[in-house]
């Protein structure tokens, strides 16, 4: 191999792709870069195994060839110099990197070595906004279970039909929905593996325009011009999770959400088991309580609109703070829908695209 | 204790004393903060028997008294609550926090238990800008020794003397020098410990104004009219460093600090024992080498202007990068004393306040 590339597309590109490089003792070869010539560009790889990316630059190539490169030396050596211009040249697994300023010389290993990174046969592709893309994942991630105990529950569902989108998360403690409007999309399904929805989201934020999901049987890509991801699907059906969010409610309040926020978190200092913070909402407002016969206890009382009777729940702070987050608007709906059914939280609007749903407590 | 105090400046003041709070499982009144009306102001004070903070506010007092209460729980109750005046009562060692929002209890100890924060009989006193002695600090204290093998060596030796305060440190591989002029200042010296320095420069960042010296026999503290800190002196005789500060060299060079810099970092990323990059100054330029059997090797050339013969040094390249750090000059000077002295380093002015030296490597 024998190349030039410009050093900030090469920085930009190792900064992406080595986020999924792993620490791997038992298979060395997984903490490099594959750096490899391909239709007059340079391809930038990585992988982990459960997921793949390729990032495609410009280079001007005088000669083909591939090399795999330790991966923090590479990112962090590059991201350092000066130099507008880099001039790659491989050898014997020796990449050198030279300049007006620079000789370099990084042991590499035989691109032979490195795993490949699958092409998905396409079955179906779909065109997605980005930004559209990671703020409905991010919405989502906070209620994917972290256990592997339940592994369908690992990661997001997502679910393409009836002219929407629908992406579903639930550790069976709380559930949250979102839908985003698209129409003509052809009907499936999938568990989207929550490390790939860490990764996508990160690199999701430095890229612009649309992404192309392409899903086949056990694997997704997402990919524009320049950039592929391609991950696992988690194996699984998926829980029939819409029969637990609940059609009707008994009471309804309104509440600024800032203040709720606060209340909860205060009542927090003062919760050592995980379901000590009580939310009592009647005609005078929302008091929020916790007590702990080693610290004290708190009783906070907010303004809110009550609609129908009285009530009162007992929760899991962190779970309602984790709700609070997801929701932009001003103010909130909390739905009581009976002692041993969920808390619903919704936003203050007229979109019914988000639902958060906390499972009562058994006691 | 009956008052009221302002939630803003009791908020500024517990964050500003908790940071001293040890987590003390041996002596668990060390993780209380001391609540103490006093000449009609609240005192807020915490120790952690090296270290001790007093901090006043103004306060509305119906009642004198005093509590401890745990420090992670008042702090982090006052930081989140949004009413503008709180009350506090303290009944049988429980601390009430009352305002129309809020009814809360924290579980607080006898206020006897609390370790009492010596105040120092006056010796001897200099008031000093907080901003010049955060700056003289930070700029010597990492090369305070790490290691208490030497323990006069765990602190800054700070002296006063000849119309000058002198801040020195060193780890016996290398060695700060700052010197700010002073007027009329009585001759005295004391070293003090690192983590007085850490705390304090950390706590001026939020001062402003003077801060006054008071010195004793083992006590050294620093206060304006709301804050008081009081530390210990580290015991023992700071070594008679200025022999080992070469006054004359053999070599001379002048060169762009960012461009050394990065250069430096460059090569760290060969480095795998601490000595191995060279730094090799000619007629050319300054090349930076690193050479490493498992990673690869780099050279990088930098313009410089020399003074007198061509030489080439081994260092750590940790040292270089903290020298480089403390100077604020756009060109820096190396100053070569011969092979087995110390490589000096200094910033590109002629004020002579700030010199850093390397010791040479002993192999």
């Amino acid at each position: 191999m024998k190349i030039t590339v410009n050093q900030k597309n090469f920085k930009k590109a190792l900064s992406l792709v080595e986020k999924v490089v792993s620490k791997n003792t038992s298979l060395p070869i997984l903490n490099n870069i594959l750096l490899k010539t391909e239709n007059g560009r340079l391809k930038i790889s990585a992988t982990n195994l459960e997921i793949g990316i390729n990032y495609i630059i410009g280079a001007k190539i005088d000669e083909v060839g591939q090399i795999a490169v330790p991966a923090r030396i590479i990112s962090d050596f590059i991201g350092n110099i000066i130099d507008d211009k880099v001039s790659l040249t491989t050898r014997n697994n020796i990449l050198s990197i030279n300049s007006d300023r620079y000789k370099t010389q990084i042991l590499g290993f035989d691109a032979k070595d490195f795993p490949i990174i699958p092409k998905i046969k396409s079955k179906s592709l779909v065109t997605i906004p980005t930004k559209l893309l990671r703020n409905s994942l991010l919405t989502v991630i906070d209620s994917v279970a972290v256990s592997e105990t339940r592994p369908e529950l690992s990661g997001v569902f997502i679910d393409f039909s009836n002219d929407k989108i629908i992406f579903a998360a639930t550790d069976s403690f709380r559930l949250t929905e979102k839908s985003v409007d698209f129409k003509n999309i052809q009907k499936q399904s999938f568990i989207l593996p929550r490390n790939t929805i860490v990764e996508l989201t990160r690199i999701a934020n430095e890229l612009e325009g649309d992404l192309v999901f392409n899903i086949s049987d056990n694997q997704v890509s997402f990919s524009n011009d320049d950039f592929e991801m391609v991950s696992r699907i988690v194996d699984g059906n998926y829980p029939d999770y819409k029969k637990i969010i609940p059609e009707k409610f008994i009471s309804k309040v309104l509440v600024r959400k800032d203040e709720l926020d606060k209340a909860i978190r205060l009542a927090g200092l003062f919760s050592t088991n995980i379901s000590d913070v009580k939310i009592n909402c009647s005609e005078k407002g929302i008091t929020v309580l916790a007590k702990n016969s080693d610290k004290g206890e708190v009783e906070t009382l907010i303004d809110s609109v009550l609609k129908n009777q009285p009530f009162e729940v007992s929760l899991n702070f962190h779970y309602l703070l984790d709700g609070l987050k997801i929701l932009d608007t001003e103010k909130v709906i909390m739905e009581f829908t009976g002692q041993g059914s969920p808390l619903v939280i919704k936003p203050n609007d007229d979109k019914k695209d988000l639902v958060y749903l906390i499972m009562p407590l058994r006691s």
